[in-house]
Formats: structure tokens, sequence, C-alpha cells
């Protein structure tokens, strides 16, 4: 074992993360605190029509304090499965559905203090949901915008597109649809 | 105001994060609370050879229990410069130094509970430091490992190297060097 731990204490259990603090002891026998954000990990869906353009949403994030064009995501309930998930907070947040999915990867976001991984999806073969969209009511500034892959991936290159998952999901697709590697 | 803050608690103040719990009222009148880890925000460098290699440091990441191949990077100290943090850091974890800097871009990791910005740098002109590297006993498990540009984008497309900002970086410089966009 690389690194042992002494003791953990739960300090926080919330609606989107658990924050646990751990002590350890090093090989050295010194010892130090370990913080972990847990995180139930997520879904990421990248919507994709036929034309090239992609659909994102646009929101107030909050510890940010500015709203960012990201990617339509959420946190994995329970026991879901991830493809599921992308789907179920495709529709919820855009009001669309993909009859086609594709894993492109997981990512961990921050692993240093956080276990959160993300699976992220190319979602083709849109299809505009009867229902429409089903936003929570914490996703009041929700608004979906749709641009062309090739002008996202301009404003990832700028600096303007942010979110690191989006950057991750966009960069990805634009490899697989150059065949670029 | 959107989203207005009715109060806020500072639960933990840490090494790496601040768990901080906010009330907050949405347009509607109802209440909800926001948690947000709070970071001082990083700094990572792709630091790359002429040959077309990259180096990335292998380490535990402890949240997740596993090794992770990933780049340079660490938090800013108060009131740091983002390249200059990118170079201490490059210098501390690898013992290399850069004489050429880039900026690439910022992301935010994930930005829906923690306000993390890091601040990413193509770093060229690789030099060997007389001083080798100065890691921290917390960075007892850390190795440095060296591969071609291209052969990292394929363990990304793989699924193998899954550190987002490792992601962001790497494919960010592919793009840059294959003149795509």
């Amino acid at each position: 074992m690389e690194l042992k731990r002494l003791s953990r204490n739960v300090l926080y259990q919330g609606r989107v993360i658990d924050l646990i603090i751990d002590e350890v002891q090093y090989p050295s026998g010194n010892t130090s605190v370990r913080e972990i954000a847990h995180h139930p990990g997520g879904a990421v869906a990248v919507p994709m029509f036929q034309d090239g353009s992609v659909m994102f949403v646009s929101q107030l994030r909050y510890p940010l304090g500015e709203h960012l064009l990201e990617l339509p995501a959420g946190k994995l309930s329970p026991g879901e499965d991830p493809r599921m998930c992308a789907a179920r907070e495709l529709e919820e947040e855009t009001g669309w559905r993909a009859e086609r999915w594709e894993k492109l990867t997981s990512i961990y976001t921050t692993p240093g203090f956080c276990d959160e991984v993300l699976h992220i999806y190319l979602a083709t073969n849109l299809v505009e949901s009867p229902a429409g969209h089903q936003r929570s009511e914490g996703e009041f500034s929700m608004s979906v915008k749709t641009m062309l892959l090739s002008e996202a991936i301009r404003l990832v290159e700028d600096g303007e597109i942010r979110d690191g998952k989006t950057i991750c999901g966009l960069l990805l697709v634009g490899r697989r649809l150059t065949g670029a590697g």
C-alpha cells in the first residue's frame, strides 16, 4: 500500500457532492490530510445533426457567477447506466432524443481532489420529443444553442468555450469526423 | 439577479479546497442549496520536445485509488501568475524548464459545483534543470513518462488517458500542429 489511510471523516453529505477528509500516512511514516469531493459521476451527450451542427445548453453556473456554453450533461442517478443517463439528460435539457449513441470516452474532471467521472457519448439521428424539454427549477436559466461543430471548435481555440467536458467532447468528435489520428 | 444568495456557510477550509454552502432563492421565490468546492485555480504545461514527444507525470490519485498519466500541473500560490505557476510546477515535478511558453486556453474543470480554473500552456525549447526535480513528500508516487504526441492522442482516443485537463491540452496541441481548424 502506497498511502495508508489512518482515519476517515465524512464531513458533509450534500445534493451534488459529499466532503470526505482522510488522514493518511506516507511510506516515510509522516502523516497528512486528503480532501475528497465525492461525486456520483455523470454522463455527457454531444448531440449532432446531419448538417454538422451541435446542440449546446447555456446556463448560469453558480460557482463561477457566469453563463457557460456546455454540452448537455448531468449526474448519474443511483444504479443508472451512463448511456441512459446521457439520453435522459439530453431529453430533459433540450427536448430532443437521439436514436444512435456511440461512446467517445470517460474523463476524470479533476482527480487531485475529486472522484467524478464523466462518460461522454456522440448522439446522432436526433428527433424532437413530443413532450419537449423538462427542466428542473434549478435549470431556470438554461437555453439551447446550436452551431456548427467547426464554429464550436473555433470557440474552443479562441478560449470562449471553457468547460472541460465540452472541450473534450468537441475535439474528440472533430478528430473522429476528419479521420485524424 | 437571477439567483439570489440568502446565506453563506463556509463549512471547511482545507489544503486544496474549501467547502461553501449557500442558501439561494430562485426567481419563483422557492429556495435551494448550492454547494461550492472553492479551489485557488492552477496551471498546466504541455512540455514538448522538438521530436514531437511530450513529457507526462504518472502518479497515484488518492480520490480514485489509481495511477493516472497527466500533464505536469499544480495549484496557484496566492497572487502567482499562471504562467509562472506552470513553469514552477514543470520544474518541480519533472526537473525540466521551458524557454518558450504559449497559452493554449483556460478551462473550468467541473463548473457545476466548483470554481476551479486551469490555465494550459504549450511549453517548448526544453532544457534540463541542474537541480533536477523537487517533488514534495505528497508526490512520492510520481514518475516522468515521455511519449510521442501522436501516441498520447491514440491513448486519449482509446480511453486510456482519462484526465480532463490532459485530454484538453493534448488535443489542442494536436490541432495546432496539424494546422486543423
